[in-house]
């Protein structure tokens, strides 16, 4: 049985802060400081290198991955965590590539977060073979696919406009036309219930600081269908992705499940970290997480609608299609939401114009988030972003 | 001036243990745990997404790469962290491919750490034209540039046995012959003087988790020669690594300094402590390091020659050809290595059958070196290492 939400006394909230940027970077666990100090105090500092058999460092990557897996609809050892998001990405597509050798065209859309699109440009120069990436606007994507295209690589869950593209139905047409699927899943795990298995698609890699609350720059992962991961040649063959990292062999081999896209030395602090966050995913039933997140982003959609007319809805009408956040475009939206952040409202903005907002089921609740479109309304209703202090640009957002 | 070494007292150091394994994880300076809680309550907790300015979140990779350039002597600005030794070695060794298009030769030698190797093999794999990894015998590789090599690749002191290469003699071959330099710091940042902008060399990768303390999983380095930085065009194109990262454009622009060898969202977690850990390297000179590792090297090959005949050095004699190791060639060295860690002298063992010891003169002092070989010598001559608890093979050593 499921248990209720939210579950806020698992987290430690900051006291008068609404915090709707849990899709940016989630909120802290209460157990995350103290696996932490015993990572840091215990294990390193007592037990030193031993610890990476005795504290189970090395086993690590592989323990939680499984935690996601279970997550995204995946079957054990199928998910391998590490490095960073852009680098999963990196070692999706080139392998994919690898899979269809007579192929030249990467197919994502315009929407995509610009770093699945760097990624993809640095290989296309990389391997220099006259790849082309094609990035169609996301609602034409699906059209898009044709017999020419390799690999398929699309962001589940847009992250301007939380358009939920459909995963099933796209798998499908890209498989028809013969061409590999890549799923993005960074606004998915932990936000939408995600069915990586019944989907078919090869791979999906994503993030784990957004909705999976690890901390700022927790690995990221990576998912390969287990009937492919013989066919899938490392571009990053890393040694601890090789079958035997300690025989030291001169030639690379890779290891036999997905642990061949494990890289280099595990970031063993930030997997603790993100151990210990993902435990208050425990009896957690992700339908119960979706329909707590459309409630929620209903009720927003509904006040700010009502609340300020200035605003304009920049995500999908129907809570189906899209992810667990809601954009509004707003032509002072950068200085809008300053002016929000200074009042206890914490979401975050995306040029050019959008005021972005993410719906946390495990932390947050309907007052929440009504008390949220009551500050907005005030922000709006008096020009409090005409102040210079809002106007001025920071770095991050 | 310098400070007088060693400087025990700003580690925490386990009761009962001499460590001479801090060329593969280094100790926890004390200043660690207490940063590591800052960040996760203070900063993650209390600023949530606010930190990446307000905590200067989004610096911490560039100043981190300062600190680290003071020790290899490197300019300001010359050197970006994040992600793996591994993923570091890919990303200096795609770029110097891409300055030498006519050449399809990299030139590495065989006793250089797998994953640098491997990741070569990799990125040949990746690329499919033709290209070579050559291999020759770490004293054959000067010897082996000759003018179709693009690029050569050497880590600057063998894991194994200790031998340092001439970074500078060797740097001037390669450029004679055309090709680009890259130098893997693995062993050598925070162990021997390194001078990076005095050798010439276009690269240079390494890990902080050994001499410089960074704790397990600890962020890599590179580094790029100023004057080159123009004409390295990033394999891994990652968002942080472009020009403006959030304005979210559509394609990739290189930021103009080593920044754009940065990929993916930092490990802030990770790169805080390795920050704290990087203080303890205040007033330190380098040549002190130098002199005083040499004399507990000295004096330890003394000790355990004259102690236990079985052994044989396995390094080279010349402290100058070495860098801040010592290893012993013993056939039962696995379960030997056993039997001292039992008794509270911590090496390491590498395949086949290398006995393996580091020297940091931050936290070792002589009284130490004269203690671990007299428990070697009580090791070798009861034949400890013949019980069979340290006959059994774990998988890390």
């Amino acid at each position: 049985m499921g248990v209720s939400l939210p579950r806020k006394d698992l987290f430690k909230l900051p006291r008068g802060v609404i915090y709707l940027d849990g899709n940016s970077l989630g909120v802290l666990p209460k157990g995350a400081a103290a696996r932490a100090a015993r990572v840091i105090e215990a294990e390193w500092g007592q037990q030193l290198i031993r610890a990476w058999n005795d504290a189970g460092w090395m086993d690590l990557p592989r323990v939680v991955g499984d935690r996601i897996a279970a997550l995204i609809g995946a079957p054990e050892g199928s998910v391998a965590t590490g490095d960073t998001l852009s680098i999963k990405v990196y070692q999706a597509l080139a392998a994919a590539l690898k899979m269809r050798p007579d192929r030249r065209v990467i197919l994502s859309d315009s929407g995509n977060f610009p770093t699945d699109l760097y990624m993809a440009q640095g290989l296309i120069g990389t391997i220099d073979k006259g790849y082309e990436l094609r990035t169609p606007a996301p609602e034409d994507a699906a059209d898009a696919i044709s017999e020419d295209v390799a690999v398929v690589m699309l962001t589940h869950v847009d992250y301007r406009s939380g358009r939920m593209h459909d995963m099933k139905a796209i798998t499908e047409k890209a498989h028809a036309a013969g061409a590999v699927m890549i799923w993005d899943l960074a606004h998915s795990a932990g936000a939408v219930p995600v069915d990586m298995a019944g989907s078919n698609a090869e791979f999906a890699v994503g993030c784990t600081y957004k909705y999976l609350n690890g901390g700022p720059g927790a690995p990221a992962f990576i998912y390969a269908r287990p009937d492919i991961i013989e066919d899938v040649a490392p571009a990053l063959a890393g040694w601890l992705g090789h079958a035997a990292p300690f025989a030291m062999e001169p030639g690379y081999r890779p290891a036999m499940a997905t642990e061949r896209l494990r890289v280099g030395t595990p970031p063993i602090l930030q997997l603790a970290v993100l151990q210990e966050a993902l435990t208050v995913w425990d009896g957690v039933d992700m339908d119960e997480v979706r329909a707590a997140s459309i409630a929620l982003s209903e009720r927003f959609v509904l006040e700010v609608s009502s609340r300020c007319p200035d605003l304009t809805l920049a995500s999908p009408a129907d809570p189906l299609r899209r992810g667990s956040q809601v954009s509004f475009a707003f032509k002072e939206g950068y200085a809008a939401m300053q002016a929000l952040i200074a009042r206890g409202v914490i979401g975050d903005f995306r040029a050019p114009d959008i005021m972005r907002f993410g719906f946390t089921p495990l932390y947050l609740d309907e007052a929440d988030v009504i008390h949220a479109a009551e500050i907005l309304q005030e922000v709006i209703r008096t020009e409090a972003y005409l102040d210079p202090a809002y106007q001025a640009r920071s770095r991050v957002t």
